[in-house]
């Protein structure tokens, strides 16, 4: 079998980015069939593509990654290709491959791409993408490089990571933060259902959400149809993490949550 | 050849839904084309899916059909397989695969999934798409399952159909309703033009539009470009329904139409 | 190896229409892999999807390219396929085509497609990219038509051309256009490095961007990562062509620059 490449970028579908991208990969790797995790990472957002990245990674078919989220093209910042045991990762050194390199088991290998002869040498230094990561990944799927045909070994430790925030387990509460909404608004945090289970509580349960500085009563549920209208879902979702839902509407709507606001859970008791 | 599999939901693009139930459907059967009809049907919007899958059925490849719209994951809602002569159609059974099944001649067997072995046992109950759906239509597109691998065979009948509006002809007017409005603005409605032609109405006819409590003076047209701009062009659509378009603008804002509002046609000498 | 189709068009990613024209292409040439350039498109945007074509053409593969943005649909203007040293351009005669085909070399040939025999007799004529464009691109792509199949040759100088505008260099000035603005908010403009020269520029300088009656203070530079937040950044984007971007922010807001607005460079003592 040939192999498949998945794709991930903040290129959006409105400009022709991500076709050029794909004609390039096709050019060298005709074989390879291209998946596309998204490309509607909000422009630059590196945390939200890495998550995205290391959600999607173990349901995606063994073979490359190509991930392109690149705030700093042209400049100092590195192009990446990674050796896993799922196969190749392909992007900028900048946090973006590293959560999802490490789900896999780790890097056994980095390589920086540093070879002109493996990149396209196109007007500009603005779409590595293209130029650069595509020729890559193409390489690496057809069989036609190995990680050292790209550019010199570099240290496993010197790649950069994603730092993300840890929820606290403070009892009656536990500290957390909303870090997805997705398109039917329902909003992930980083707190599991273990934390939640370290206060006391369980599946089932009434408990208290803050959210900034209000305070809403919730229930543990198991899926989206279990709560009436209005009332707010607490359930483990699609990733293992706790989530928050709204019968019948959008919760991050209802509950006025963005991307980065602290949420705490604690029990009805609690003095949340 | 190997099984196509065309894939409709409203899982949006922003988010790496698509790509998470492509890669599973790539693990499981890797030689199937996987041909995306749309993914941006209103977020928990069962009948516009429904519709959208009926319109483009007839031109989608024999194969397997995974459609996924579905505000009642993880509730009692049955995940359904249904055998057809176009191929298998899998989904959940709330309506959504009902008119684009009986346009291809309607089901020979229903069966319900509800055999762990072939789902993937990921965490909640939030992404049936990626953790029922996908696995089963995989295993039918690569020959490796047949629907009784899947679960029971439940009853023909009990599939939960779509309920949709029929236009009403009552001399002089027909009385219909708004039921598409696409990216153009066209607004499409649920009233054939063998209805029309039930009031005296023939293509080339200037005629008498209601929409509220408005009334505009359109023509029956071939093609947009039949009407000087600001015109209302009355017109065939590619589904073969009775469609509005306004030249050189959006007919949903000209009008202010949207989808579900009541749209009547009559002769110009009718009291409209 | 089967031949590939690339395809572009305004279609969107909301309805299901780039799935139906999917559909048509895989039933007729199953073999050939569907590369979507974008369906994002302006509506109705003849010029922005000539630009995007021929921005992206010289990255895809050899083969078959579909190119459906058709204001005129159903009217008088013709539909065409075209021969050229890279393949076959299949779309509407209305100025698309052209600047990807000549970038291309030229045609060698254009035919109209008039055969009803390798049309799909859908309803309506509302929708040619999926009853015209789709099957003759199929059939190209599949090897099982030429081009005198499909409808009588025309003559290579009725292609309809698209005018673009050119810069004008007026020393101290170059006067240029505004022609597109990608997802990042970065500005193309009709401008090249080589009239910049002309006017004694060099990479590098400060320069002064003038901007409808505001005038800007820039830089000349290689990478977006090489100015400062807020700092306007002059670069060669990845078509060669000048371009503006903004440190931090998206540059057509922090311009107020929409396509088509005038854009004039000089150097910092030109009476800008």
């Amino acid at each position: 079998m040939p192999t498949p490449i998945s794709f991930l970028s903040d290129f959006g579908l409105q400009d022709e980015f991500v076709g050029v991208v794909k004609g390039v990969l096709y050019r060298i790797s005709p074989a390879s069939v291209v998946i596309d995790i998204t490309h509607q990472v909000p422009p630059g957002g590196v945390r939200p593509g890495a998550l995205a990245l290391s959600r999607a990674i173990q349901y995606l078919p063994p073979g490359v990654v190509l991930a392109v989220v690149d705030p700093g093209v042209g400049t100092s910042r590195r192009p990446l290709a990674v050796a896993t045991e799922f196969g190749y990762f392909v992007g900028p050194d900048n946090g973006l491959l590293s959560p999802a390199v490490a789900m896999v088991g780790g890097a056994s290998a980095v390589h920086e791409i540093t070879n002109p002869e493996v990149m396209i040498p196109g007007p500009g230094s603005t779409f590595d993408g293209r130029d650069v990561f595509a020729p890559a990944a193409g390489l690496l799927a057809a069989g036609e490089a190995q990680l050292s045909d790209l550019g010199p070994e570099v240290d496993l430790s010197s790649l950069i990571p994603m730092l993300l925030p840890l929820p606290r387990v403070e009892p009656p509460l536990v500290l957390g933060e909303a870090w997805w909404v997705d398109v039917f608004g329902n909003v992930e945090t980083n707190v599991g259902p273990e934390e939640l289970e370290l206060v006391g509580l369980r599946p089932g349960d009434q408990l208290v959400v803050r959210v900034g500085a209000s305070t809403h009563q919730g229930r543990w549920v198991r899926a989206y149809g279990d709560v009436a209208d209005g009332e707010l879902a607490v359930h483990v979702d699609s990733a293992g993490l706790i989530a928050l839902a709204v019968g019948g509407t959008r919760a991050d709507e209802d509950l006025a949550l963005t991307t980065g606001m602290a949420v705490a859970f604690g029990s009805l008791s609690s003095p949340a």
